[in-house]
Formats: C-alpha cells, structure tokens, sequence
C-alpha cells in the first residue's frame, strides 16, 4: 500500500518536524463509485492523495451542464479539494468518484503551514498546479480547434484505454457531460459511427468495433 | 517608478542573499505596440515585471487562430516568458505588446534558485499561478456556456474599459482573434449591432453608441 511519503519525491529531505506533522495529520479515507467530493467554500476538505482509484475533476455551468477538466487516479494529488489552501483561486470544480477511492486526506491548514515552512513543499504544489494548467490548456484547444466528431471519437478511445475495456457503460448524457456538449449531439455523433461500423450501441453503454477507423476520427 | 522591490508583497522579509541577487539580475527593458515576446523552448526569456504597458497573452491553434487568455497591465508579472523555470508546464503561450512596455526581466535560472531557496517567493509565484488559472477558467466558462453574442458584447465593454474610450480601434479580423472565432462571426454580430443602433463601425474601428443596450447584451 501507498505511504505518505510516497506521494512527495523530496520527502527525505524534508525537516523531521514537517513530516512528522504531515504523517500525525493525514487520514485515512475512502468514498465509493458515484459519490462527490465537495470541494469548495467550506467544504474544503484538504489535499488528497490517491492510494487507488479514479476521480473526475469537472467544471458545470449555472444550469448544471459540466465538462470533465481531467481524470486523477493512483498517485495523484487532488490540490482543488483544497483550495481554500491556494490564494487567489476563485474557481470552484465539481469532483465526482469514478471508481472505489482509497486515499489519505491532509487538512488544509496543515499543509499550508508545511507549504509556508518548505520551499520544496511549495515548489512541488507549483509543480503539480502547473500540470494541472497543462490538462486545461489541452482542454481549451480540443473545446476552441477541434470538431465535434475527433472530439467524440478522442472520447471514446481515451476511455478505453482507461477502462481497458472496448465497451465502455456510458449513457449518451454522460458523454455529454464529459465534454461540455449537449446529449443531441452526442447521440447524432454516436448513431454516424454506428452508421460506419464503427461502435455497437446499446442501452447505456457504446462498444467500440473498430479502433483504427475511431483513430482516424480522432486524428 | 516601480522598483523590482514594489513587485513582491513580501521582500522585506526576504533574506539579503535574496533580494540581492534579484537586484543584481534584473534588466531594465522595453518593448514596442506591436512586438511579440517569444516566451518558449530556447528562448524562455525570464520573468517579466511589468512597470507601464499592456500585455496580452493568447494560445493558438495549429493553423493561426488565436484567443486572448488574459491582459498583463502595470504592476503584473508574466510567469509565462519563464515558462521553463516551472517544472510541467508543456503548453506553449504568445505573449504579444498592446502598448508600449517598460519592464524588468528577471533571468529564469537566477529566480528558479530564488524559489528553492526561500518557500516566500515560491508561495508567491503559486498564487500567481492559481490567479492566472482563475481567468483561465473563466475563460473556459464563457467559450463554454455562453453565446457569441455575449461575447463579443462583453468583450466591447471590457475594451472600452480598458482603453478608456468608447471608440475602439480593433479590426473584426482582431476580435475574432481575441475570442477564439471566425472573422464571419465577428461581422456578422458587430453589424447585427449596428442595426440595433448599440455600435457605429468604420472602417478598422467599432464605437459603442449605446452602452445600456451592449451591457443587456453581455449579461
């Protein structure tokens, strides 16, 4: 099983006192498939980090549309359940539970005072924002420069892959949902596919047929 | 004038080591309207101060288009140009000069140590970070959610603020550039405006006539 202590590369060259107060201050938690972590205000739960299992990090509109942001799965560090941690963050993310989660969770004011003490816990945090800026940035391009079908077609095989699976159980709002869209266009993109052989569909789930004629979709 | 000094909140507190070596490393430089500074790869240029100007930085797609993520204005700091400084940053930003720019630019390796050394500095650099990705978002949440019209309403507002006047010196191909759109779409809302009597366009210029009715638009 994952340690604390796994989850920072610098972790042996932190001062005895940060991670003796890190370890004293993690918890244990877990929360199951469909479940949501609610990250804002004063929910703010903390940093967690992901022993095992999938999250979704989202973002909704105000009449509940939403956007899957990018996935976390083992070994990542979720920093927006602990926001209220970083200045100037005035966002708030949906986070939903993909898959059953193991992870330790680190309060919020513990980890500031270990981020305010350690320039190497602060660079790290920077690091792991600056990644997360990254998925986003890719985000913006596929939502400004791409069409709906590489879209869907990128969709599909990304879930695969994470899945390990060539049926994905997925209704067509979900889909949807994972890409800032509206069900419409989604079922009119998944029923093209199907038109060239390209998935099976089904009530509630898409089989992917074939994956060479998705890739060039994607491409 | 400001002083390197007058950009971080928290230099007085900074060890001597510190300041001095950011006073020591700092470059007065200019930039012309209409110049574009080259943030990535070979010529991650360092960390840009900004005394007086106007900066906009835009992302874009693979055949030219571009969107405006935000403006950089007196008192900012450019993270991007020192893009290389922070580890996992694999997105690639334009950083053009709207007006005439007076700066410091502090070369990335000499701030890169400034960060290891003191957890000051590197929780600075976070919350400017996490501010940038806060428009970011924002950004995402209109290209998202919102319509065109909108858009370019809001967008007309924001400008006017931001020039101080009410005759904008933008062409349509400009505005597209700014919201990630085609130039049709641009015209076809600003003449679509014109008929309503809230904009007078001439060549190379749009005038808000009628701010009540733009700002009916935009909400």
């Amino acid at each position: 099983m994952l340690a604390v202590s796994d989850f920072f590369p610098m972790w042996d060259e932190l001062p005895d006192g940060i991670r003796a107060k890190l370890l004293r201050a993690s918890r244990d938690r877990s929360a199951e498939k469909g479940a949501r972590i609610e990250p804002s205000g004063e929910n703010c739960v903390g940093l967690i980090l992901i022993r095992s299992g999938q999250l979704r990090v989202h973002t909704s509109s105000a009449d509940g549309r939403e956007i899957t942001l990018y996935r976390l799965l083992d070994r990542d560090i979720c920093l927006f359940s602990a926001s209220c941690m970083l200045h100037s963050i005035n966002f708030e993310l949906g986070i939903g539970v993909e898959k059953d989660t193991e992870y330790y969770l680190i309060p919020p004011n513990v980890f500031a005072e270990a981020m305010r003490e350690s320039a190497a816990v602060s660079n790290y945090i920077n690091s792991i924002m600056a990644s997360r800026f990254s998925e986003v940035m890719w985000l913006i391009d596929k939502v400004l420069w791409k069409r709906m079908d590489q879209r869907v077609a990128a969709f599909l095989i990304d879930e695969a892959a994470l899945d390990g699976s060539a049926c994905l159980h997925l209704t067509h709002d979900e889909i949807a949902n994972h890409l800032g869209t509206a069900r419409e266009v989604v079922s009119r993109m998944l029923k093209y596919f199907e038109s060239e052989g390209i998935v099976k569909l089904a009530r509630g789930s898409v089989e992917i047929i074939d994956f060479e004629k998705l890739n060039a979709f994607a491409e």
